[in-house]
């Protein structure tokens, strides 16, 4: 954990200093996406200090060969790799003759920002050379969210004690390698380099999965902030890389600035024989609008998305920087545009874990987006796992031997195929299926767009029910059905009997899938006929569905009253998480596998997560029953722990710790807490911390097609507010220490329950309560 | 599974005819060793084909960078692999100016023959060349038993339907490398390479552990037999080789041959410095008893080593077969000489599994030993782990977090660091532990040697002891103590709760480690005050360990009258193997990891083992009861499975299906059951098969330091016998359809039981029963 390091600030990420121990966790933190593309904050001159290099296209990726010790039956071959791309910032840079590299010169003042408000990174600092030579520095880059191909990026050197001769070196380079390759092969290809006047591209492509990207730049040299027509002095083509010179003399105090248009036309959304001419037409639209437009642009596009999706914060700038870090990092993810994409871990940020799809979009980004998008955007992230199911189908026919349509959605990854190679994981850690399904029903309950069901979702749930229905066995001792050999959303305990969770969503699941078939069939009858005759769907086999969700056993403890974890939970030292010596921790990091396994300790909830998603199954008494029981072995090792403990926290009334939890999930990386940012940021859990407020602190609620609120706030905190999309009504929400404030957008009046208070909110009409 | 692959033989193993795809399966069936070095049966000449070529130093290996998918704190940097050593079998052959490549010309009359009685491997076959010329070759091959830094090869060529040019192209390669490299990394680095006259020698050095290696040769061409005093016409040294070219004329029907001595003097019985000069002295030495006279040693070595461990089988060809090939694998593998070596399980016939020590040793080989050879073999072997225990301890404590001296040996190993890194055999596979100490029991039990446990054994013990101390967990819910996160015997499941085997090793570990305290405290009480202040022994701890013991959980059902192979087993579907799709079998190389685990097939004896091991705790009533229980679901599909089932079936006196057990371990690589001897041979559980005979139909037993017998005969055979050295007497038993005879070759009668009736055996003097 480190508190110190980011400037607080309610609309910026700001460091202050050059700290080399810190380049590659701000790489991380000033990352810029627009959604297509997105890069770690490297910087644009050469580096020969540590650097973690990172440029990303959405969704192209690649197969890297599966690396294992001992290999399993089932493993998959392939794992699908987020692919390090070729990169288009880079612009190193010369003065009187020497590299300007910051690991090598003296610096002063220096100071990155990221201004989420309007959606750029910057970097300002003054260097003292080698050859003494002092120039100050101020870089500029965005990408753009309009031009969605496009990025800009400005580059302004000043020499201060003395004139200079100053050479900027743009460049593209496609001869870049993943960090994290299995064996050290390439992934891409060169398939063309091109250059004129001051434009390049070259066409490269993936190796196996056959993306085509045409990478492309233009270049501008400005003198006093004026465009200068300066051509590049040489342009030097490498095999899969071409850069220009570009040489000027600068008197001293007189600001010399290339400004570098950039990016990336893709195979995925033109001909791929027609790159560079699309990569043009994107080139000449950002020239005719220019740098300072395509800025103006940005700003309001950012302003779009904040007016929308912004929660504020008041009497509290960490908290408030943490929560916009939050949603700002979630929007240059994943906009919602594309049905091919979702939300991969770490977004445009890193590589670690590879694919860009795991349970988490299910289970915690869709309620952000649902809320704070249009309802297409939800809807788009429910059909691209309908667009896989035939391979989910393959996947738990092929792997582990199911028949008749019974599907298991991967843990990982990119296409549909799964990608992820650790038995624990792949093949048992199979509740990620329940996710799924309970998207599908919380899509419904949120949006009341029903008509997805009968289209698409019902042949999901179905390959889902059949997935339970077969992966529940019956056992003689408990006559009951138990689901033996698998890891709920504990991954601390691996390959155990009747995780609760589980056996719990399984149940679900199926029960849910026989009503909506009912319903379907009443009510949407041709895509009743339609979906039976493709899934060959009989009454017999519903029958053997029902006898399984009817008899599922679910462990628990007479003696303490609750749900039990799995089976062999209390055969376990329950010594707890307090008692535990502190330099033992984090866990996972100080202690073998088999040593985690046997320990009580949680990574986040499991059994609670099953609270979470069911809450209204449950009393508040049992509720606090489990918290009290389960919260204390719970260590939130994982990135999506704290904030479900959050929302608890608050829905119990213990304010003080759905606070810590609360900066704990908003500040994760911003803070660092486990010791990782460097790798990356941690995307999915960020919807996390947005729920934490709306759902946790707000106690916001949809039942029976309304919103229900319950308002809580911080002692911390002045006020906060944030807005709903419910059902293209946007209520504002404003909650002070005193009272809470309700607003809306629209036309139409519309019922909340704020603790279960109906009150009638109209347009434009304040409601206080 | 392939019975006809090996023609069946008293004493050696034939192949007739040459088969391209079972040339890598014969490198593995043919493989010659001498313990102290060993070679896959590769060609000398250059062959084009598939191959696997393999030749290996015994104690001579290299620590591998681990490969892992994910990798899980506590994972050993690196795994100590068998090391491919530098080839100094290499003859090519060219026959007027063609390659001789068996993998392009036509074979006529291919013959292989690995004459177990006499130790020598040997080929002979025709070939018609491309060229048209027709040559007989015959080649012999041994590994000195005598010398066994040497090895000895006679290659003779004679043209039959022309004369023939003949060139023989004998080299030392220095530049081989593993099969299984995980990095594709080199592991060799040649020093020197030298040449004089007719001898070379190259020195290499292994790198990391840095052991030096002088490879060698020594060439003789003879004509007609007779030495021929020809002198290379060319010497060609590469960067780590080097070839002699001989060039003989030879008419039509004169025999060519070349007498290739060689081998390797090592840095771990040399002066690292003097290793050429060393190499000198051996090929001085087997040049002065020349070819045949070493030959002459090896049929006497080897009448030595069959005059004491033979054990024939009369009436079943193949069984005689199995038992011999059984025997002198082991042998090969092992001599005892050397307590630094080791068991390795492929012993010198491939690299698979790496390490050279599992607990195969103590639980399947010491038996073996102990009965066949002088009883240092055995002590050998139990000082292998005595000089491991820092080691051992470390691990406990490094990796797993133990206190005070608890030592856990490894899974695997080559220098007593643990090499295996699957979390749940590396953390959880911790039953090996039980065997170590009950190989101790055993050795004692058998030899009568008391003064190892005093001298070594009490500290390796009391370091086990500790360990399963720790290991045991107290559950508040069960009020009794228990072992949570193993892996038993059986591999088929991993991290299950309360394994029946572990739980009772465990529990007998402490109880008799707390015994043998009292008893070295009692009779050798120098040694008792020395290890106690060494390690630091308290009444105190005693006393905790005794309430673990006394209080160890034991899962057991009421309704099956059995012992439970672990908490979980009884929600298993139990559907027997006999019920099982056979196209679904091997079940390890047809199911998904998970889908194996859940399911209630067994690998390999586990609850079974424990009755096994400690067959007189329990009445043969309950032993019936817990084999037709488990039998039934174990698939066997660990080489180490049939031989245990084979001796408990034979115990309940179900002769056929002992036999059968019998015939799957003796025959196991010679048949191929499993499908995978090209990989090499599975030597420890060789141990196995001996000891279905002499323990399964033998009924031998050790029971107050007195021979117990209760022999039966597979009604397939017409009488077997076997020897057993008993505390330096060695007893002859011949069994018939009809009666068993005794004999005694010694001095002093000896006291045997028989079926309980007690008789004495006398010396010189056949007693019938």
């Amino acid at each position: 954990m480190n508190q110190d390091y980011i400037v607080p600030n309610n609309w910026s990420i700001i460091e202050e200093g050059f700290e080399i121990d810190k380049v590659k966790s701000s790489e991380s933190l000033f990352s810029i996406g627009n959604g297509a593309m997105g890069q770690r904050a490297n910087f644009e001159e050469q580096y020969s200090g540590n650097t973690f290099q990172g440029s990303y296209i959405a969704g192209v990726y690649y197969p890297d060969k599966t690396k294992v010790g001992w290999w399993k039956n089932g493993y998959p071959q392939y794992f699908a790799k987020v692919l390090n791309a070729p990169n288009w910032i880079g612009i190193n840079v010369v003065i009187n003759g020497e590299d300007l590299d910051l690991a090598t010169c003296e610096i002063k003042n220096f100071r990155r920002e990221l201004n989420m408000k309007e959606g750029w990174y910057s970097r300002t600092f003054n260097v003292i050379l080698k050859n003494k030579t002092e120039i100050k520095v101020k870089t500029l880059r965005f990408l753009s969210l309009d031009i969605d191909e496009l990025g800009a990026i400005k580059y302004e050197v000043t020499p201060i004690n003395s004139d200079a001769k100053i050479i900027f070196k743009p460049y593209l380079d496609a001869g870049i390698e993943n960090e994290d390759t299995n064996w050290e092969e390439k992934f891409w290809e060169t398939l063309d380099i091109e250059s004129e006047n001051n434009e390049a591209f070259i066409v490269a492509r993936t190796l196996k999965t056959k993306f085509s990207v045409a990478t492309f730049m233009k270049n501008n040299i400005l003198i006093d902030n004026i465009k200068a027509n300066i051509e590049p002095t040489n342009v030097k083509k490498g095999e899969s890389d071409i850069s220009f010179i570009y040489e000027i003399a600068a008197p001293k105090n007189q600001t010399v600035a290339i400004e570098k248009l950039g990016g990336y036309t893709v195979s995925t959304n033109h001909n791929e024989n027609e790159l560079i001419k699309a990569a043009k037409q994107v080139l000449e639209k950002g020239t005719t609008l220019g740098f300072n437009a395509l800025l103006e642009l940005q700003k309001e596009a950012w302003a779009k998305i904040w007016e929308m999706s912004d929660i504020t914060i008041d009497g509290d700038v960490k908290a408030q920087q943490g929560i916009r870090f939050n949603i700002f990092q979630l929007n240059q993810t994943y906009l919602g545009k594309d049905s091919r994409l979702n939300i991969g871990p770490k977004g445009f940020t890193g590589e670690k874990y590879g694919g860009s799809t795991y349970w988490d979009t299910e289970a915690y980004c869709i309620p952000f987006y649902m809320a704070t998008k249009d309802q297409t955007v939800a809807r788009n992230l429910l059909e691209y796992r309908y667009n896989q199911l035939d391979k989910a189908i393959e996947n738990a026919e092929k792997n582990l031997g199911f028949k008749n349509g019974a599907a298991l959605y991967p843990m990982v990854t990119m296409n549909g195929e799964e990608c992820h190679n650790e038995w624990e994981i792949t093949f048992e850690e199979i509740h990620r299926n329940g996710a799924i399904a309970f998207a599908i029903f919380n899509y419904y309950r949120f949006t009341g767009d029903y008509s997805y069901i009968p289209e698409k979702g019902l042949e999901v749930l179905i390959g889902i029910a059949r997935f339970w229905h077969q992966r529940a066995t019956f056992s003689t001792q408990k006559n009951q059905y138990v689901i033996l050999g698998v890891t709920g959303p504990n991954e601390y305990e691996n390959n155990v009997n009747n995780n609760w969770y589980t056996n719990y969503i399984a149940k679900w699941c199926i029960d849910y899938t026989y009503e909506q078939i009912e319903k379907v069939n009443s009510d949407y009858n041709s895509d009743y006929n339609r979906i039976v005759n493709k899934v060959n769907l009989t009454k017999t086999e519903l029958d053997s569905w029902k006898q399984v969700a009817n008899n599922m056993y679910f462990p628990y403890s007479e003696e303490h009253n609750v749900f039990l974890q799995q089976d062999g939970f209390l055969d376990k030292e329950l010594v707890k998480v307090a008692d535990l010596d502190k330099t033992q921790r984090p866990i996972n990091q100080k202690w073998s596998w088999d040593r985690i396994l046997r320990s009580p300790y949680i990574k986040q909830a499991d059994t609670l997560q099953g609270f979470y998603f069911f809450e209204d199954h449950f009393t508040k008494e049992q509720l606090e029953k489990h918290f009290d029981f389960y919260e204390p072995f719970t260590v939130h090792e994982s990135s999506l722990s704290p904030c479900v403990h959050s929302i608890q926290a608050a829905v119990l009334g213990r304010m003080e710790q759905a606070y810590t939890f609360y900066l704990r999930t908003s500040r994760l990386d911003l803070d660092d807490y486990n010791k990782e940012v460097h790798e990356g940021l941690h995307i999915t859990s960020m919807a996390g911390t947005w729920m934490s407020i709306v759902e946790g602190f707000g106690g916001m609620r949809i039942k029976n097609n309304t919103l229900h609120f319950e308002p809580r706030i911080p002692s911390q905190w002045k006020a906060y507010s944030f807005k709903i999309n419910f059902r293209n009504q946007i209520i504002k929400v404003e909650v002070t220490q005193h009272e809470t404030q309700f607003s809306l957008e629209g036309k139409t009046p519309i019922k909340v329950f704020v603790f279960d208070k109906e009150i009638l909110v109209e347009p434009n009409n304040l409601v206080k309560i």
